[in-house]
């Protein structure tokens, strides 16, 4: 089901080592899309910094025999507080695309968010036994949101992730330079695009995807309309895109069972702060009335540490699985995920740490700034 | 009207591709002269470092479907809460000079600042139809101060723009090294200095700018004369260079409508603050009684989003309009200012940001220090 | 004694010149055995900014004559504020092992801190006659332990040092990529492990010493079996790999004599705190009731000064000596601990200081924080 | 009486050109005794990271038409807040030494002060015409140390400054490993050392110089012999060396007429606090009491300009104008001073302020620190 050879994956001893193999594997355009950030990039390293920025005070002599990283997360059970971001369009990087990602994900225990763009149908990746989440971009066409929903409840999708902050799709310039198209072989597989939609298509000066982001997401989406999408399912509702505490808590008052924080990898709000940053004063505002997630910049097992001992219940992994499945496949997805689990369980052990709860008493300093 | 042909500027997806068209179009000693600054030019990669160091916090879900960058600024509406900075001599750039530059600016819709010191007069700038102000440096001959401006008066200048920073010129060593002096064929046209001044002859170690600076301006200008001048003009009066709060607030009682927070570009005080890290103690200080402007670093429509996330009105955008009137004359500046319309309408749009009074309202937050 | 010519070590006049020096000498996986940090290795560099981060405000005309760098630790004499820090198989970079280093130790006037791991007989490395500590990891097999602790006294260490931090061994990449196994005349002289453990065999895609080291340690060493330990011997209890203020008071409570506040030379919780960061924090909790040292880092006797200021009563030197044993054996130990104890008098008495305790009383800056 | 020709010097518009003269005419050991500084060098970085991260806030409109740099410091008038550090033996980076720099700071009026390691007498350098003051070094020999005192006051000498952060020379390691000496037609002429000293003669593993200062100087002044001098000379008594402000009070209570905030060139202890750093504390305990002086990483008229607006009253510059001796003799020290000069009334000038006290009303701000 791979295409690259099982016997290279074992060499790979951290996440960096299969990112190096997937730039290997991918067309420059493809890597572009995938790496790449909104405007300057300047988010992209901010992100890392943010993580690089936060040291962790470890206990120790607390009698943890094995770390035991299970978590709960949205009223789903996974195996590490780890759930595979919603990402567009995966057999962009491997032919296998979403199906071979989601098999990692239920290998690994953990929540696959399937993405309103998924180049497979839902119910197909639904159908991989995953645990699967059903992320939701708001359509111009209200009937189709709706039908997606149905769909997604059908398919016994086990929570409704809206994302909010895509009213328009941040200008990604290495896409811009490279007119960067979708081939024909993928395809937004839950939308009937036919064939070729504008993701299709070269236009000059801009990147084809933004175009069909235009085209089909609705720009004016408010807390009116989350209040509505509430009401329609009894799903539990994840609001992922927040990074303003008073946002966190207005989508708490909204009915969300969970927020993630996020800044979507760079790729939106150029200047945005680091979803690191962003984390203590949205987890200090509703961490004890939802779930708190975070996104953005998460690349191994310390950074979910960091982000737990700074409130987060968990995190969604993105880039990295695409990494992943890249290189390998679903084999390459289940050593990214093997790789964070390995990381996460013995942090959690050098850090005296039983369970995840006892990461989030861990103290953390700022490497940068005054004591 | 351009010399370069039009067909290249689409390739420009950020300002920082015009500004290497532009030093490709330049003669090196001219690029200097745009781009230098005064002694050690550490202010110019202080400039830079005070808008890397904020970030933004978008709001989400506000219902946003287009976002409005209009403003108004000083009493002149303006599509975009940008002005074009006052800048001398721009036919050094290009042989339309501002002619060129004030046409880009009326098509944008935004006001043109007009130099003492421009190459074109400034009569023949307004009547490009462009919104114009008029930048006066304080001559040592008050007769012609007074000349100056009744004529931007009879030329239906909206403002008047007093240079507060340029007691003398600062030292650059770039200018220096180079012995730049102005061509012949571009002069102060506004001052009737005849076929040569100052500008156009080399002086040993010193710049032929610096010595035409010290020659014509008046040094001892004070808060009396900005008084006078107060006095003089029913023009909305604006004080261009204040950095320290206390001169904030003795130029609003002294009459002025606005301020602009700026450091000259790095042109003037070797080791002078960012602008943009004086903006808040002086938006603090004024802002609820005159408009604060902010220049010296905006490169592109995410620092405006800064500036005005810090308390500022609007900016104004000197050095990326050279570089578009270097590269591609008038349509290059159309392109540099479109860019930073679509970069600041995207970013408020991404921040949830209906308008420029919603941008004041977004949190920052410093990246290289403490929480 | 020595395999290096004796001529070559004056040309060392720092530290830096012995690194390079012993990285010459050694098998390039050997090396990277004693440089390596675990997973990022993001620590190694931040232990070593957490010291450059800290200047020293020395004092001046206090009449020292001759600094007097002596110390008490853990109710040992040392001629210095310093120790030897336990590090197993000191055998893998010079045929002399712990025997030369403990030689050099005693010449200096320094305990030397006798690794369970070491690749001498504990009773062989006491009989140079250097003050000896001994370390105990805490092994699977209790009766071991006891025996251990049995040996130590009989053979008369002066204190008895519980590791900590090590409930299993950090990933250390380079030993992973490297397959590092022990060669054959290098083993665990303490313990009967045979002519071969787990730590001599390959394992694919893992270091042989991790899978050693789990075989032998116990991985749930809690405060209830140091309390044990604690009852067991009457020698002087030092806790080390303390880096969190509320163990530190757990260990005082659980009768340590001196806790050591360390991060394993950032080879084990990747992502930990820097030692120098946390040290403060630990000597406000504990400094009145019991000692405090500090490792990790430290690389030259202004940085025992920085320790000392910021509250340790002591340091432990790692790596510095397995450089000096790489180079030159028992000559090249005894050239680093010359070097630190010169750089340490020197410091002392520019700083003004008579003796360790006035050190203590000197006041620091952190130099990328705010005043 | 320079040896460079006098045409070369107007090529240079900042110290930095000087110093890239300065390196190319010395020999290689000469320039590392001038350019190094002890142990790691940190200090020498952090001296000028120091000055960077001072950012000034300039004062507008204050009518200023020339700025009048003119200071009074210990009591000596000088025509700008500087004076001449004290720096042992300049014969070493010119033929003319002592006496070139001395006529040209007498060109610059300002005070000069002579080393007690000056390579020519201080009766000589007194005879230049200059402003002088006396540094004496606390020499194991009273009744020299009276002699000196005798003779400076003989010579009207204006102040003594006594440097107490000597008590042994720091370790230079680029001299150490230069085995530097003096040449013979260089020495302590101000010392009866005969045609050779300990620095003239090579020794394995250390510097001459610091052989020679170990032999020479009084390893344990104290505040008791500072007072016994204090009560011996009627001169003005200036205490160089001083970096807290503990220190800077016992000065005053002894009798100082002035301080001088300084961590000797980052020649002294390793890992000091930059001098910059230390002033504002010093001058809160003591500047209404007595002049507060600094050095150590003054590079031009910018950084007087920032040293005065954080509490100094003026400065000593030091390898600048070994530099300038370097290079071009008493022109090059002209021409350095000249240099400080301009950009010092420039900067004054730029920053709203007509003469020093205005200077010390300025505001500034950390770049890398919080707001």
């Amino acid at each position: 089901m791979t295409t690259a050879p099982a016997v290279t994956a074992p060499a790979a001893v951290c996440l960096e080592d299969i990112r190096t193999a997937a730039r290997a594997a991918l067309d420059p355009a493809v890597w572009d899309f995938v790496e790449g950030g909104s405007g300057s990039e300047a988010v992209l390293a901010a992100n890392r910094a943010a993580f690089a920025d936060i040291a962790l005070v470890p206990r120790m002599l607390t009698g943890v025999v094995e770390a035991d990283p299970r978590a709960r997360l949205v009223r789903s059970d996974a195996a590490l507080p780890v759930a595979v971001a919603p990402m567009a369009y995966q057999r962009l990087v491997h032919r296998d695309g979403e199906l071979a990602a989601a098999r990692a994900a239920r290998a690994a225990g953990v929540p696959f968010v399937v993405s309103t763009l998924s180049s497979h149908r839902l119910e197909d990746i639904a159908a991989t036994g995953a645990t699967t989440w059903f992320q939701l971009y708001w359509l111009r066409d209200r009937g189709r949101n709706h039908e997606l929903i149905a769909r997604a409840e059908a398919a016994r999708c086990q929570a409704l992730m809206v994302t909010v902050d895509v009213p328009l799709m941040g200008r990604r310039l290495r896409d811009v330079r490279n007119g960067f198209t979708l081939p024909h072989h993928v395809r937004a597989a839950n939308l009937d695009t036919g064939p070729e939609s504008e993701a299709h298509r070269g236009y000059g000066g801009d990147s084809a995807l933004a175009v069909h982001t235009s085209a089909a997401f609705a720009p004016g989406m408010s807390w009116r309309d989350l209040a509505e999408l509430r009401a329609r399912t009894s799903l539990p509702l994840v609001v992922k895109g927040v990074l303003d505490p008073r946002d966190a808590r207005t989508a708490v008052e909204s009915g969300a069972d969970a927020v993630v924080v996020s800044n979507h990898g760079g790729r939106q709000l150029d200047g945005a702060v680091p979803s690191l940053r962003a984390l203590p004063a949205v987890a200090e505002a509703v961490s004890t009335e939802c779930d708190v997630l975070l996104d953005s910049g998460v690349r191994g097992g310390t950074d979910v540490l960091r982000a737990l001992a700074l409130g987060a219940r968990g995190v969604l992994l993105g880039r990295p699985v695409l990494w992943g499945l890249a290189a390998h496949g679903e084999h390459g997805v289940r050593r990214v995920l093997s790789l964070v689990r390995g990381e996460l369980a013995q942090g959690m052990a050098l850090a005296g740490c039983a369970d995840v709860r006892a990461v989030a008493g861990l103290r953390t300093e700022r490497m940068r700034a005054h004591a």
